[in-house]
């Protein structure tokens, strides 16, 4: 590790602790990471200690450890979370701690050889109790990109290992706006203008946005009650932290009743070791009637057939092209960074501050959050109103006035 | 990694989920590692789901994000254990699972330059549930090491680093008798020479012991119910188990009142990240009232003065010479090769187990349990028995008839 390297990763860890999850004295504060991340696990918890944390918790989720599971384990245990997962989540809650997650699979593809529907049975590192806590608004949080030699061989393929891994770290620094003298002023400016956005799109109450391009046609009905939101959150306590380190997404939640037509995802996904790709899917009265893919539809439509809500939506993103993700024309295979890149949609839970009351309990409850991505420029984006008129929102990827 | 070493450790993980923890179908099985152990933490997943385990929990402690603590953390809350870590054991012994660690420091000496006191106040990834969790026999449990390069340069500085983790590797098969052609029957025989001896001394019924040898004059009381043990446990579900891989002692907890004399370690101690060498304790009316050392006294000091019976002895345990550890002369800075290369002592909590009814309540109680080596060639062990006659037991390393 060279000095600037060192250098990078103390003020990306600072970014993270100090701006991203807005670390408090006195917190406990959880880090989700993988190994293959130490580096930058221990320069966060060096951060914020440093910030004043009472206890820094790094658990590390191996995906070799999943891979034996998945390989051996009895066929009826593979839903299986043993009590102490969930129990972590919900007394970071219950302890007003700080959670920071670190995203960029270490291990990619691990899982692509193995049977797709035991691989979507097992949902960890995932467990139902973070959407519980996220909902109650009790811990700061963030979730930010770590760079690791594996996921670098799996976005710059035709780079050797060493230059991939440069190359990452420099995107990442990039669209983490690091390479900015004050990288905490360009955000707040970024957010700003994505906050503007969300407050206007809140204003005009479209009854549904449609989404048209190559293999697209697709009307999402938002709920009277929809907000839109940028990821600058504030927890119960009044923490304002930023959930996702890029973040280049208004967003809300939509109607789980009212989705119609077919849509043809822009990007890979990356679900959980497996790459799903040429995904297509048809929505009649908000459910995903059909779901096909090139690779990994077995293990998506294991995934939506968890619960009730898994195969509707909880979640409707809009994506500009002034975002810096988009501009690098990289497919990451990381759904913090590729859902920045472009437009989304999310199979499963709302988040439930999204809608204002009366309608939150409207918005749609699941296990399951799984964003794809739908945008691009040559699909358009439409608000209808109440009275069936369409109203451009993105052209070309550009707000329309 | 060649084919040789892949079959290693498979032989390896073999024998520790099938032979020490004897995990059970439908188990949970929790593992502790660190970054390093990756590889034979896999191992042992793929064997304990193969033997049927419901499901494998691989927990990684990070001693760098450790050190971070030390470093920053603030000074009142260095003795903060966040809920979790303590309802994961305690959850584990209710589900009546299965426990496996991974001792060999994966960082050794990373503490060394820290404040020794507030290092001493941080006990983890030690936690005072898994005493309690011992006590009650519901987990089936082993220990084993694993090498890895930074341990490896510890205990082979003269080496090159390959060679250091080759040759390290050879001694931790040797002594695991992994180089025997069915190590499970190499075991069953060791332990019933073990169980034998551990049998005879308990028919003696001693008053007490006594270690004389050079800087070491010491007499450790026994209880009444004092009673023998070798390393093969069953839990209350009648699971045989071998809590230590490798394993040459036979021990008892002694009469925490009755230890009194002076005692010079015969190997360094390896406690937490901290390496205490030329360890001399002098003990009055059971308690430790002198610790002195030439690295590493006010960790130990820092760590018997954590609560009542800290500063006690929990353990007594004789080692003979036809052990494969001992033979090795090598010193692995590692309490569970160590500590079978030597008769030791250990401060801190007893096994209740190896104390009959009624004076089980006798044996002592606290939240630590450090052992430390102290005996050798030339230090003699004989019983006293409680007409003041004194008994050899072990003579130059070998049992006195």
């Amino acid at each position: 590790m060279t000095a600037l390297d060192r250098e990078l990763l103390e003020r990306f860890a600072d970014l993270i602790v100090n701006f991203g999850a807005n670390v408090q004295p006195g917190q406990v504060v959880g880090v989700g990471a993988e190994p293959g991340k130490e580096r930058l696990a221990r320069a966060i918890t060096g951060a914020a200690y440093r910030a004043g944390a009472k206890f820094v918790d790094v658990s590390y989720f191996d995906m070799h450890v999943k891979r034996e599971r998945i390989l051996h384990a009895p066929e009826d245990s593979l839903e299986y979370v043993p009590p102490w997962y969930g129990r972590r989540v919900l007394e970071l809650g219950e302890l007003h701690g700080a959670r920071i997650g670190l995203t960029g699979a270490a291990a990619p593809g691990l899982l692509d050889d193995l049977d797709p529907v035991r691989a979507g049975r097992d949902q960890l590192p995932a467990v139902k109790e973070v959407a519980e806590v996220v909902n109650q608004q009790t811990t700061n949080w963030t979730a930010a990109p770590c760079p690791t030699p594996g996921w670098a061989a799996l976005v710059h393929p035709e780079l050797d290992p060493d230059a991939a891994l440069a190359r990452l770290w420099e995107q990442i620094a990039h669209v983490c706006r690091l390479d900015e003298p004050d990288p905490v002023a360009a955000w707040e400016q970024r957010m700003e203008t994505l906050l503007s956005a969300a407050e206007r799109l809140t204003e005009r109450r479209f009854d549904a946005i449609r989404f048209r391009g190559p293999g697209t046609d697709l009307r999402v009905g938002l709920l009277p009650g929809s907000r839109w939101l940028a990821a600058r959150f504030e927890t119960v306590d009044g923490i304002v932290h930023r959930p996702n380190l890029p973040s280049e997404e208004t967003f809300t939640a939509p109607d789980p009743e009212r989705v119609d037509g077919v849509v043809r995802a822009t990007r890979p996904l990356a679900l959980g070791g497996t790459i799903i790709r040429g995904l297509e899917v048809r929505f009649e009265g908000g459910r995903a009637v059909s779901i096909g893919a090139e690779t990994g539809a077995d293990t998506l439509r294991t995934t939506v057939a968890r619960d009730a809500g898994a195969a509707r939506l909880g979640e409707v993103a809009l994506v500009d092209r002034d975002g810096r993700i988009g501009a690098l024309d990289t497919v990451f295979y990381d759904t913090l960074l590729d859902e920045n890149a472009a437009s989304h949609i999310a199979f499963g839970r709302a988040y439930g501050f999204s809608v204002d009351e009366p309608d939150r309990d409207r918005a749609n409850l699941s296990e399951i959050h799984i964003d794809f991505m739908i945008g691009g420029d040559d699909v358009d984006v439409d608000g209808i109103t109440g009275s069936g008129d369409e109203v451009p929102i993105l052209r070309a990827g550009a707000w329309q006035p």
